[in-house]
């Protein structure tokens, strides 16, 4: 028997013991009290006397599942940890990872993260608790930051335009393939034989993800030495190549002159593309300066922790010629209402609305927060705080090759012929020696160093910013336990002779352009300057610190103190992805419990938890279907995927770039659910090439559509695999699962299900489960053991992709236990109710089931304002803002509606300030309609205003007052957010794509 | 040589390593850069060409200090600790300190900070860096709070008045003791006999600090038993008596019967003050339902941590009668302009303006941010809440006692007769043992578990709220051992046994009266809505997030992350006061490094760390050199002290509460120096009775006085002692020093000069230094070993006072380098005289030395606008809110005028900022002076703009637009920061004083 309510301690609950704790978690969690439940239900259109009852008007029966959830916790009667036993647990758990110095790089370099940049915005709510910036009026803050990030890709690249972060650095580089291919003229682009030629001296990672991700384009990716013989290997590709991608400096540090690859690579018709390191580029020339079309990479060592392997924001940069291919999002700078300069998402509409299959990116979760956080560590060094680290590396790296040489070793660069070596011109240093592995431990035992094994022979060393000194001394003690040379080391003698000072970078590498030189990198460089820019720019933005965010298919829930606190504990943060396995004891363990848990909650039988968001869940899932029907008798030809019209657009676009054919499946207009007839048609007309159904559920409609098991049953006959989108998992947590309904494979999103914030548009993790058939193909990765036997390549960098905040979802699921999480389902299904039963008197609902229910959010049809008042849905958004709330989901899945999705976090006092005010804008639509106002320049059209707006000089001779625009319910008087700019100008930002800071003119306009 | 501008890197700073850290700290702190710096002399009146050359203008030649300073550090070149190393050094000393469990109580229990308030507010520069809201219409965040803290006390207690804290328990029993005093009728008062009665039940540091403080008063403090033989030695007492002190819960756990010592009191014409516990209180009948005229006690226990000491928030309250003599900062509720409710500071002439020698509270710097932790805490539980933690704490106690019982010993409440255990009624239960020091050992060595020695044969057990049910069983076999009862222990069992719901508390002592019951602490239990509860209150409030404060002697200064940081460790955050020395080894290490780099910046031989708070420096260095005199011959009838006119208003209520009589000294009207001719003719007429004079260097005036050798000579001629106040350190610290310019004895506010964040009015921490004769005298502990040989008795309940933020100071001094900090005070004059020669065209400057320069602060006189314009300082203040900026230091020392201190932290950007709207506000005021606006309702005397001020309905019918209103300079369109209230009615609040929260009427008032 379930009980009702949030659980708090002695209603009802199982027996505590008197000393059970009281500092429980799920009654912080959810939003309504007990007895704010019991009146939400009499609330309810119809009311219902028992939670119970009412989720069973809202699930099938067929789909409700019988079994109790179970997850391990500190007792028996499934409720979770309380906060401080769960830190103490925590506390325990870091304790089992070990924090040794490693100079592994491989793409991931030390860096100290400024303290107040880490408690400002990585631990500073204002800015992990807002969504991705679809309402620019009220998201400037973070806006004006991200273009400070695409300024500081753009000018240390050398190229004219970035996006606003990719999810890692291998990614982007499938990325950049995929825009290779999309440069190509049609007539190439539909060669069957294409070719992506990549150096050998790309970091292994990469190439395994490109490896991987090429496949699905049927793009071969051929490996090899790039610049040999004039790029005779690149010649020799001809017609075929689609574009080469080479490392800049290498993953063994070197650094090579690609201006004649440039050449070839364009007179063949490819695109180059270049990885390549922020920091090296303060010193190094751009790769825009040598012939690249584009440059990207990972921005970590600019101020965000190792995190056992991310989340980082990778960078993109390319050409003014194909700044309209760039993937991922784009801000740009636009105008406002008043025609005062403000930032949006450019290029908006290419997300979750159209592409669909055409798509060869489904790139929609990125990396905004640690995008942020790299934009704010630039900021505080500025241009010559940069160089001073860089050179201060580059010092580093050549005094330990030169102490290295003085001992005896062969080091440096390696050259060819094979066997010499050349001086190193940034960070790393190869070592030749006679046993990497014994090297190797030594390291770690003696002084605690990781370093890289490259093969038997040769060791790899990266060093950054934060070693000192006695690092320095330690690394060559460890070598010089291996030399004859015993002779004490003067370090600073030999960095004088090798110093930077003397021995500059030799052309045509010396950097000679500027970087950096907009003000805003020039101005906070004190700790008080910075954090009031910091606190300026949160001051522009609304967060989840404010009020709800009501985005469906979003589930903007709470993200709990606790659960945020061990991402910045230095045993979590300051562990490199490739570190010895017994040096991440702890990651195993919390990534054991919650692989656990999270097949526990989907019934599923193994979980993998690499892929780094939703979309990059989907790609993973699918290509884990294909590599499981390739083993099956004539498996290999099922490419076709089935999915609803409905569907998120990243469903068709991960369904191509995992090389399957999209069929399209109809849903019925009346009831919003699936055409099942249609769904049969299609499953026998493709039957011997069915591969795949992606199916959303409950549906994006927002509704537990009935014939979901038929659905399943279907395509499991036609044999094909059932993908489910996990993206509403939040309506299924406790009550049903995705297993036990019939789904072969599921993504989660833990950035929304599982309270990884949301970062202002990312990170997030995108974990699959799968049944059991499917276990052996989760991804693997090349340089540590995790996924299946028959592991399909990585899909990430990092083995368990965005390690560093799994604790945020493990530490929500402990502390829930089995009881809170499936008390949060129950609740989140009654907020989305409890609104649609107070909004159903004033707007039209589009779709419920048959017992006029939703599931955890609902479509607002908000169409016919547009014939009875010449109101649309983004006058309705942009006026919400005027009452302080995030606009819901606009214009999908059904153009012209919001959909809201309130989650379990929201209190009913909340949730009624929301309804009030919808019914207070239902009335100005009303007085609209009635002719008291006009169609243009009515209080919606006008909306949101900022202070500028209102308190503008002249007269006032709008039909509304100031007041009624500022103030239109009590409660705003008391409380209110202030858009700071007034509505953008779309048209204009997306013919004027201007994509870096604002020139300083426009700036210092009043 | 010293450098100019802040010391960056490669500027012409000694040679650095090639490998020096680069993220150095001191040009973080710092905010001009170099180049600013040199700017900056050169605009000033006159310019300068060097700083070195600067300070020679500003600091008197015999006053400059001829040595370098010395601060230890990583390296020998007196540069600071880079952040890094800073934070790996302090993991280092935190790892010293030993994390047991503490049972100890004694005022001090263990708690469990909500996670949401330790990030969101003590962590949250928005919180700690704002100001005491002197300013009421830009803190109304931080004043809601904090009568949300005077509401909870006065539930709590059930006494109608209460402050916003005290800085702790033992102080606030000495101003239940004053309190005490002024209640009496004049008559009595001025009688030679003064006894006040304490209960030998107190807290052993409580009666230690009243009786170091009763001393002062001449009054006897009486320590006995208050109820034995109903309550004779009381009455004997008799016309004698001034009041009654008793504790209640007492420090050994007991619950009395007081409303018979109430009448027995009352009938004797004294007042009856009840320390107390405000967990309990949730259970027991408050003090004023049983006749108790004051209740105060330590808010700790409500979301404080340990902190080995503090801070921590003293709560205070008293009845109607007596509300006006309520010691320290009371806010209370007014109306704004507009006649919304707003909240300030009531009766806050009473703080540094008047008084003076007649006060007998010194109190100023309190506990703001520990008071609103408190208060968040409560709002968080919620009565409910509360009570059912304190519920489990009494199950948990009577479990101990009633398992204790059954292994055969004697436990529970002492009673009488002798040997007799009672039923413990709260969280503290006392064990019989044969050994109260063996037991103690094996609790620590088997468990790590400290307990508290009550003497050779008891032992006593404070649980609290962290208790869980294996800390339960882990002392109880501590106990075990000793017993031959080995049976295994049923918790459960035992608890059902004694359980509250069996067994409540016994009448008189169940409370009847409900609490909390106002909306603020029934509505934001979700964590959600505690986040936005506190984001909202932040965000009404200007603090140094947002612009520069610049409060003449209040150094408002960078609070930088990484000093902060410690404080929140558990190593530093854990540790109960009085643990055994060998569990807080990191302590003694960093408080032995601050006292020695203290003493050095000081040019002392000791230094004290005791005292919280400015004036409780004062208060303690006039004590001890009391404790000197009165070893010298004739030197206890010494009781003079001397005290310029321009001293701040604590230095006479020192010197008074210390028993000495103030004897003014002028100042020249036309320098403001010290008039030599007065000192000399004073120091003469008292010779014989001259004990101190207390001397403020630089002066309140803000300038370098050039007699102040002289001033030292002639006083230590006289016999007397010389005080410095260092509130002005920061112009010092480097320079010249108080032990070299001739003082015997000065105070430190680590909250101004040493980065202690203000937290919008405390905490502080106010140690002295002092000359090598005065070191034996430095104040003791009744409980651990601390100050001189001939130690005066405590001002503090803990031995190192607010020990757990003295990380911060020290992380600054060790961070900054006897280099940083030598920089940061010539930076801090050069900013003073940077804004002082850009201002003095527009205004007159008060003082300055005989070059025109000033110190670190300077005296804008605004008095001359009240003929001309009818304008006022106050207008001014209000006017500079409507520009972004906080007031300068409002009427103190000189009426009518406006005292800025800039602080080396701001840079140029933010200083020219200031000025520009100091000029503004010079043209508006011109403006009323010119007849061209009028001279009431100007923008000036509307000031400040709240924007329901500016959006109000209706015509606009002043005499300047909206927009001027606003916007005044062009910057404020990007960055505003707005008034939540218009202009508080001081008058009307002073006669209407209210100080609990809104009633919800007005609340709800639109
Ligand atoms: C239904 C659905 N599927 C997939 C996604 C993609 O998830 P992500 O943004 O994590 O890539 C979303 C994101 O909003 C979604 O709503
Ligand atoms: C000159 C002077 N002395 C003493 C004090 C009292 O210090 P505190 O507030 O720490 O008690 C102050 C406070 O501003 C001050 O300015
Ligand atoms: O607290 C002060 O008076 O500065």
């Amino acid at each position: 028997d379930t009980k009702t309510g949030a659980p708090k301690p002695g209603d009802g609950a199982p027996k505590r013991s008197a000393f059970a704790p009281l500092d429980t978690f799920p009654h912080r969690h959810i939003g309504p009290s007990v007895s704010d439940t019991d009146a939400m239900l009499q609330k309810l259109d119809p009311p219902v006397a028992s939670l119970d009852e009412f989720v069973k008007q809202v699930l099938p029966p067929d789909v409700l599942s019988s079994r109790n959830l179970h997850i391990a916790g500190p007792r028996a009667d499934e409720e979770g940890y309380s906060e401080s036993q769960l830190v103490a647990r925590l506390r325990t758990i870091a304790g089992q990872n070990k924090v040794l110095r490693s100079y592994i790089g491989c793409g991931y370099a030390g860096t100290r993260v400024p303290e107040v940049i880490k408690r400002n915005v990585l631990e500073g709510p204002g800015w992990y608790t807002s969504y991705t910036p679809y309402q620019p009026e009220i998201s400037q803050g973070r806006l004006e930051s991200l273009l400070n990030f695409q300024t500081m890709v753009t000018d240390l690249t050398g190229l004219e335009m970035a996006n606003a972060s990719l999810l890692d650095e291998p990614t982007a580089a499938a990325e950049a393939m995929t825009l290779s291919i999309n440069a190509l003229p049609m007539s190439r682009q539909r060669r069957k034989n294409k070719v992506y030629f990549v150096s050998h001296l790309l970091h292994p990672q990469t190439i395994a993800v490109l490896a991987a991700r090429a496949d699905g384009f049927g793009v071969e990716i051929r490996v090899g030495d790039v610049l040999a013989n004039n790029s005779q290997a690149v010649k020799d590709v001809g017609d075929d190549l689609v574009g080469v991608l080479v490392q800049y400096p290498d993953t063994e540090g070197g650094v090579d002159d690609f201006r004649a690859l440039a050449d070839t690579t364009h007179k063949l018709g490819g695109t180059l593309s270049v990885a390549t390191d922020l920091l090296a580029l303060t010193l190094l020339t751009p790769p825009g300066e040598f012939g690249a079309d584009v440059a990207f990479g990972n921005a970590q060592r600019f101020g965000v922790p190792f995190g056992f392997g991310g989340p980082h924001a990778a960078f993109f940069a390319t050409s003014e010629k194909h700044k309209r291919k760039i993937p991922g999002r784009v801000i740009g700078l636009s105008k406002d209402r008043l025609g005062n300069p403000a930032a949006r998402l450019a290029l908006q509409t290419r997300e979750q609305h159209i592409r669909r299959e055409k798509a060869t990116s489904n790139i929609c979760t990125a990396q905004a927060l640690l995008a942020n956080m790299s934009a704010f560590y630039a900021v505080y060094h500025g241009p010559e705080g940069l160089r001073r680290i860089a050179e201060r590396t580059v010092t580093i790296a050549r005094t330990l090759q030169k102490g290295l040489q003085d001992m005896g070793f062969q080091t440096g660069r390696r050259g060819t012929p094979e066997g010499t070596f050349e001086p190193v011109q940034f960070d790393t240093v190869i070592v030749k020696v006679a046993s990497a592995q014994e090297t190797l431990a030594v390291a770690v035992e003696q002084k605690g160093i990781n370093l890289r094994l490259l093969d038997d022979t040769h060791v790899g060393i990266t060093v950054d910013e934060t070693v000192e000194q006695q690092d320095l001394e330690d690394i060559l003690s460890v070598f010089q336990s291996f030399s004859d040379n015993k002779a004490p080391l003067d370090l600073e003698a030999i960095a004088s002779s090798v110093g930077y000072a003397a021995q500059p970078t030799p052309a045509p590498f010396a950097r000679s352009t500027p970087y950096l030189t907009h003000p805003v990198f020039n101005k906070y460089h004190s700790e008080t300057e910075l954090l009031r820019y910091i606190h300026h720019l949160q001051s522009k933005d609304l967060s989840l610190t404010h009020s709800m965010i009501p985005l469906g298919s979003c589930t903007m829930k709470l993200n709990a103190t606790t659960e945020m606190l061990p991402i910045t504990w230095p045993e979590f943060a300051n562990i490199h992805p490739f570190v010895p396995p017994s040096q991440a004891a702890g990651y195993a363990t919390m990534i054991a419990e919650l692989e656990t848990d999270l097949a526990e909650v989907t019934g599923f039988a193994a979980v993998s938890l690499q892929p780094n968001s939703g979309a990059q869940g989907e790609f993973t899932g699918l290509r884990v279907i294909r590599a499981f029907l390739s083993q099956q008798p004539d498996g290999a030809k099922r490419d076709i995927c089935l999915i609803p019209v409905s569907a998120h657009g990243t469903n068709p676009a991960s369904a191509a770039m995992a090389g399957m054919r999209v069929v399209p499946v109809k849903c019925d207009p009346g009831t919003g659910n699936l055409d099942v007839s249609d769904l049969e048609a299609k499953c026998a007309k493709h039957a011997s090439e069915l591969g795949a159904i992606m199916i959303t559920y409950p549906s994006t409609f927002g509704v537990f559509e009935p014939a979901i098991r038929r659905a399943c049953e279907l395509v499991h006959a036609a044999g094909g695999q059932v993908y489910m989108d996990g993206a509403n998992m939040n309506a299924q947590i406790g009550l049903c699962s995705p297993g036990e309904i019939g789904a072969d494979v599921c993504h989660l999103n833990l950035h929304k299900t599982f309270c990884i914030p949301h970062g202002g548009g990312g990170p997030g993790v995108g974990p699959i489960g799968v049944k059991a058939h499917l276990a052996p193909f989760l991804p693997g990765h090349p340089l540590v053991a995790t996924g299946g036997e028959k592991a399909i390549g990585p899909v990430s960098g990092a083995p368990w992709g965005s390690a560093g905040i799994l604790p945020i979802s493990w530490a929500y699921v402990k502390m829930m236990g089995a009881r809170g999480l499936t008390e949060a389902t129950k609740v989140t299904l009654l907020n989305a109710n409890y609104l649609l039963s107070r909004l159903r008197p004033h707007y039209p609902i589009m779709y419920t089931n048959s017992k006029g229910r939703c599931a955890h959010e609902f479509i607002l049809d908000t169409r016919h304002f547009k014939d009875s008042a010449g109101i649309e849905a983004i006058d309705i958004a942009k006026r919400l803002q005027d009452y302080g709330f995030h606009a819901p989901t606009m214009s999908w899945p059904v153009a012209g509606t919001l959909m809201i999705e309130p989650t379990e976090s929201e209190g009913r006092e909340e949730l009624d300030r929301f309804v009030d005010a919808l019914i207070s804008i239902r009335k100005e639509i009303e007085a609209v309609e009635k002719g008291d106002m006009p169609r243009e320049g009515n209080v919606l059209k006008m909306a949101p205003h900022s202070l500028r707006d209102l308190l503008q000089k002249g007269e006032w001779s709008r039909p509304y007052s100031r007041d009624q625009a500022a103030y239109p319910l009590p409660w705003l008087r008391e409380k209110k957010f202030w858009p700071s700019v007034t509505r953008l100008d779309d048209a204009y930002g997306d013919t004027n794509l201007f994509c870096t800071c604002s020139p300083v003119a426009s700036e210092s306009e009043a």
